[in-house]
């Protein structure tokens, strides 16, 4: 099965992140905004392993920039290491997020934590797996939901909109969480551990292997202004239970700063 | 060792909380303040294994009440589940944290965090250790650093102040983390993972186990307006390594809103 294969060099993949050490850490542009030799190193196993299953693929990963490649035929949208800053902290709460698209539709998603050795699976129209289990999301109302938040810390041109969001949100609803890592966030949502997580700005490989693991696990997914998330450039981020996902906007909290997003 | 043997029984009362299940959740007061049936299980358990080894401490944990008892001899200040509402969504950030203190001083902390199998400890005087490995806070100054987030989700009047705070040290710091534990926040900044941790109003069990872990490790706790935390009462709390709390007060960050706090 293509999945298993994915899969396997995920976890494989994984190793290398647990076996870091002396770590080489590069500033890039943009505060918070690391790129370590992990990254590469990671990024080119990945790159390796994964065209060896789909050798006609293209490769979209975060060392690489967006391309419109992703819209003709099988497109692999890869984060080595979604929470750069918690690898470098040893923080522990990093993943590996790989989503195979074909001709610009998601169809495959694969996220692998490998400090808690959960793997997230689905394939479009059979479901959402963590570690082989079913999992779907949750069903409680806004006013008992744990909300994700993204801080898009490298851009603090976001950081008002990210903040006055935070707070409608965290008033309508039961707490806040911040793991650094979306892929992560949205999993959870996934798996019903939260129940809606946002970010104001992220790439495609942020949200490309998410947005195929929470559809299947009954959630939802879009930007801010609810128009649909694209593989070929970067976007705002909002998903979440169904339930959730709708009292975001039925409450119009869209609506706040929806500007910049148009 | 007396600090072997309250290890031993936070890991066995750790047991407890993997093994959760069927979990029966009553609402206390206020919103995101849970008890469930394992938090009264794994206390019971805690003041049992506790008392058994220093039969003349009073013990104190979340489950009662603050008391004045923590002034005379020992006293265990214990809480079963720091981050209860995690536990009950199995987001799987939850911890044990015990503190023990002599006439009102804390001479002992031990936090276990059971999903990670990571054991916290610090004697006074003899340093902060994790799973046996001497640790330390970092260097970052505040411009590169890591702040913790406590949000006091159940006293909503605290908001503006957390929201503020939150916000400023944003502008002036790295990122924002939330875990929802902040026993573990502690610990993630005594051990270098993060660099500060604020909430505006705790209880004496959630951080007295920490405080002379934090200390030990080379950290600073105190209230955020300066003044020493009380183990008798709730009280704010700022923590983080020696730079980064000094940048807090230097930067007057303590200013904000400091009424509440007198």
């Amino acid at each position: 099965m293509l999945i298993d294969d994915i899969s396997a060099v995920a976890q494989e993949a994984g190793e290398i992140i647990l076996s870091a050490h002396d770590l080489t850490v590069k500033s890039k542009p943009g505060t918070a905004n690391f790129v370590t030799d992990y990254d590469i190193r990671v990024q080119r196993f990945l790159q390796e392993g994964l065209l060896a299953i789909l050798p006609d693929a293209h490769f979209v990963g975060e060392e690489n920039d967006c391309t419109d490649d992703v819209f003709h035929g099988y497109a692999f949208i890869v984060d080595p290491i979604d929470g750069t800053t918690n690898f470098i902290r040893d923080y522990r709460a990093s993943s590996i997020s790989i989503g195979l698209s074909l001709d610009g539709e998601i169809i495959m998603g694969v996220v692998y934590d490998p400090y808690r050795h959960e793997l997230f699976t689905a394939e479009k129209g059979n479901g959402a797996f963590l570690n082989r289990q079913a999992i779907h999301v949750a069903a409680n109302p806004l006013s008992n939901s744990i909300i994700c938040l993204g801080t898009t810390s490298y851009d603090r041109s976001k950081t008002d909109l990210t903040f006055t969001l935070a707070r409608r949100l965290f008033d309508a609803a039961l707490d806040l969480r911040r793991s650094g890592s979306f892929a992560l966030d949205a999993c959870a949502v996934a798996c019903g551990r939260a129940d809606l997580a946002f970010e104001a700005t992220l790439n495609p490989w942020d949200y490309a292997a998410v947005s195929c693991i929470l559809q299947e696990a009954g959630g939802k997914m879009s930007q801010l202004d609810s128009t649909p998330i694209r593989l070929d450039r970067p976007g705002s981020i909002v998903c979440g239970s169904a339930i959730a996902y709708r009292e975001f906007f039925d409450n119009e909290f869209w609506k706040i700063k929806h500007t910049p997003f148009s």
